[in-house]
């Protein structure tokens, strides 16, 4: 089965604005094995509107609206999509009533407008929203089905996981999908993709896509069978091929980011960690943080932004600034091993380059970046050169730092 | 006029990836004054796409299409927009003859189908591609335009600057539009429409746009006239009624965001930072560093995730700690004195909080934030509490330390 998505509001029309909603559909929907085959963004429009909804309905099977559900004049779905079907509005008394009480329960009376949230387009189903006065509407005709949902995130998920995945689930052939994901650290798309493409390729099912951010890949696999053991069997058949390809290279298999996954490996073995970090500024530390409960094995650290402080904060001798420069192997290894022993952490983490767009030197290029991690038995470091922007280049550094971690605390470290 | 976008592609159809090229064109199209009605994204589906296109063609004065130029069978709009309007295509062997040199010149030989890129439809214009193996077509039709664009966007941007625009410009009567942002940390959305509002709906010329983010809010004037004069005064005329009604809550009258705006101070007045952040763990920092040249101001700083930390690294007292808690007014203080005589630094920002989800207490619930300022004079705290995940808490959180410093740093600073 196929699905359409509309999203309505002038707003979503900005250079400002981006349709999300339909983002979370979708996965929403491959979930459940349907495609989305197109997406609209209609501003609050109502003739251009029915028009997109016309179309849509004769070409897809599923049309989900999201937004223009509101009680003003702007709010034009509830109007396009009964135009576009031919049919009638009639007013509900016991919405009225509920959006009535809802403003009471906020001390605050209701507008005489949002009585237009009332009216049900003949034939639909109401699909009740907690989360605000704009119920959704089900309209379903020979094993098709339409529906309207509101635009706020906070309405329509709830909405559509309660009300609509339920009747959708009812109108599908049964089935099982089931899902696998990998995470990648620091291997370009190319090379995963020309490395895992000989097994992948050999299989329609499971579904293989790859995505790629800036140092992070992710593989996702899905099956779509008539069995949960068969979807299993699937996707261990060709997960465990992928698994052999990659290797270590592979840092999670589930939806864990990496400062997760070195979070875990930290917390199951009782160590902790520190940083100095000078060209990434804070986002090694900020990344592992930003994991709930990371004060569990993160200690702090320093932030060595200038030469002075590197000596005066984590003790890098004046003499190894001078002979090598701030950007070399001796002084990412007396920042971390510094760091390590200044806040009696486990491992130490250092981070030291050039993140541009100044600051190269012939030595040392715009985007090159040493990394230091020093450990209870050693201290190794890691150099490299990243192309691309200041931000580019310091993310890379932070997800380098944090993958020489993680393949530290692998149960055999593997580099 | 009116114009629509169509983005071409199957994997802008996937729960992952977003069509970011319509949000820059949206804002190319603004600026001349065209305002952009709706926008569609389509699948690699020859018969789909160009009944969309018909659609759109009979509708909207400009049709921009992006994506789907490639050398492939999946690259489909060439011939869809060929169907759409009932043309045939030609074959141009001074493309063809320009893509294989452009192998050559990185040693490959083309493939065969690359011959496919060099197809025009019949009567329109050839957009030469510098990035890029395709090319753009731009046909026009009694005052109305439609045009093909690459979907990477290194190729679609310089080639609309390039080809489209002056294209369009001479389609648009002659207008001139000027535009002023100003910026505002902290403030929330609702007060500021309230506060502006019954300034800016008094104008349809200049259009007011209120752009929200998490703890920043940008307001947009676009002012649309016959000579750059009436549009910079109308400009002027909105803009200082807005001024005088926000003052110092307005960070910057441009694009720059809050740690820009702070280093620019910084750097005027030859005056340095350092921090030592808690809850935040480096995200202070890491938007200071953020900004090119940062190291001409901010040294460095201290990352205090635990109690420990805070007195071994920037000495807080243990008293302070147990008497007060991590949380409290005075240990935010002693955090800040201590960075600021640790790295000898003009100011120093300090942040300590509780993120959440967990920690919370009765004096200091989740979303519980304490920022410390220390500077040549005083020190100054001040708390506040934030609603929201551990991601907002932090965000705001840092967003409340680089304005306390904004504001310090004013001419005649004010709270």
């Amino acid at each position: 089965m196929n699905a359409e998505i509309i999203a309505v509001g002038s707003e979503l029309l900005t250079p400002q604005r981006i349709d999300t909603n339909s983002l979370w559909l979708t996965d929403q929907l491959n979930a459940l094995g349907v495609e989305v085959t197109s997406k609209t963004i209609v501003g609050d429009h109502r003739e251009r509107l029915a028009e997109t909804v016309r179309a849509a309905c004769a070409r897809s099977d599923i049309v989900i609206l999201t937004g223009g559900l509101g009680p003003t004049e702007d709010d034009v779905t509830r109007d396009a999509v009964a135009a576009a079907l031919g049919r009638t509005q009639v007013f509900h008394q016991d919405i009225c009533d509920g959006i009535e009480q809802r403003f009471r329960r906020f001390n605050r009376a209701m507008a005489e407008i949002n009585k237009r949230q009332a009216f049900v387009i003949e034939g639909a189903e109401v699909l009740p929203n907690p989360n605000g006065t704009a119920p959704g509407q089900w309209i379903e005709d020979g094993g098709r089905a339409a529906m309207l949902l509101p635009g706020p995130p906070n309405e329509m998920k709830p909405l559509f996981t309660g009300e609509c995945l339920p009747r959708l689930q009812a109108l599908l052939p049964p089935q099982v999908i089931r899902t696998q994901s990998y995470r990648i650290a620091l291997m370009p798309e190319s090379e995963v993709d020309q490395r895992i493409a000989p097994v992948y390729t050999k299989y329609t099912n499971p579904v293989t896509t790859i995505l790629a951010a800036a140092g992070d890949i992710q593989i996702h696999l899905r099956a779509r069978c008539s069995s949960e053991a068969e979807a299993e069997s699937l996707l261990a058949e060709v997960g465990s091929q992928i698994e052999t390809i990659l290797g270590a290279w592979i840092y999670a298999k589930n939806a864990d980011p990496l400062e997760a996954v070195v979070g875990h490996a930290l917390r199951a073995r009782a160590q902790t960690l520190s940083v100095a970090e000078s060209c990434t500024g804070g986002l090694v530390a900020e990344r592992i943080t930003s994991v709930p409960g990371a004060s569990d094995y993160f200690l702090g650290g320093f932030l060595t932004y200038t030469d002075r402080i590197k000596t005066e904060l984590v003790g890098v001798p004046e003499l190894l600034l001078r002979e090598h420069t701030a950007v070399s192997e001796p002084v990412a290894e007396a920042m971390a091993r510094g760091a390590r022993e200044r806040t009696g952490s486990t491992y130490a983490l250092s981070v030291t380059g050039v993140a541009g767009p100044d600051g190269g030197a012939e030595a040392t290029p715009v985007g090159t970046v040493i990394v230091g991690l020093a450990g209870p038995e050693a201290c190794r470091t890691r150099r490299t050169r990243f192309l691309g922007d200041r931000d580019r280049v310091r993310a890379l550094a932070a997800q380098l730092a944090l993958d020489m971690l993680r393949r530290e605390l692998l149960p055999s470290p593997r580099w």
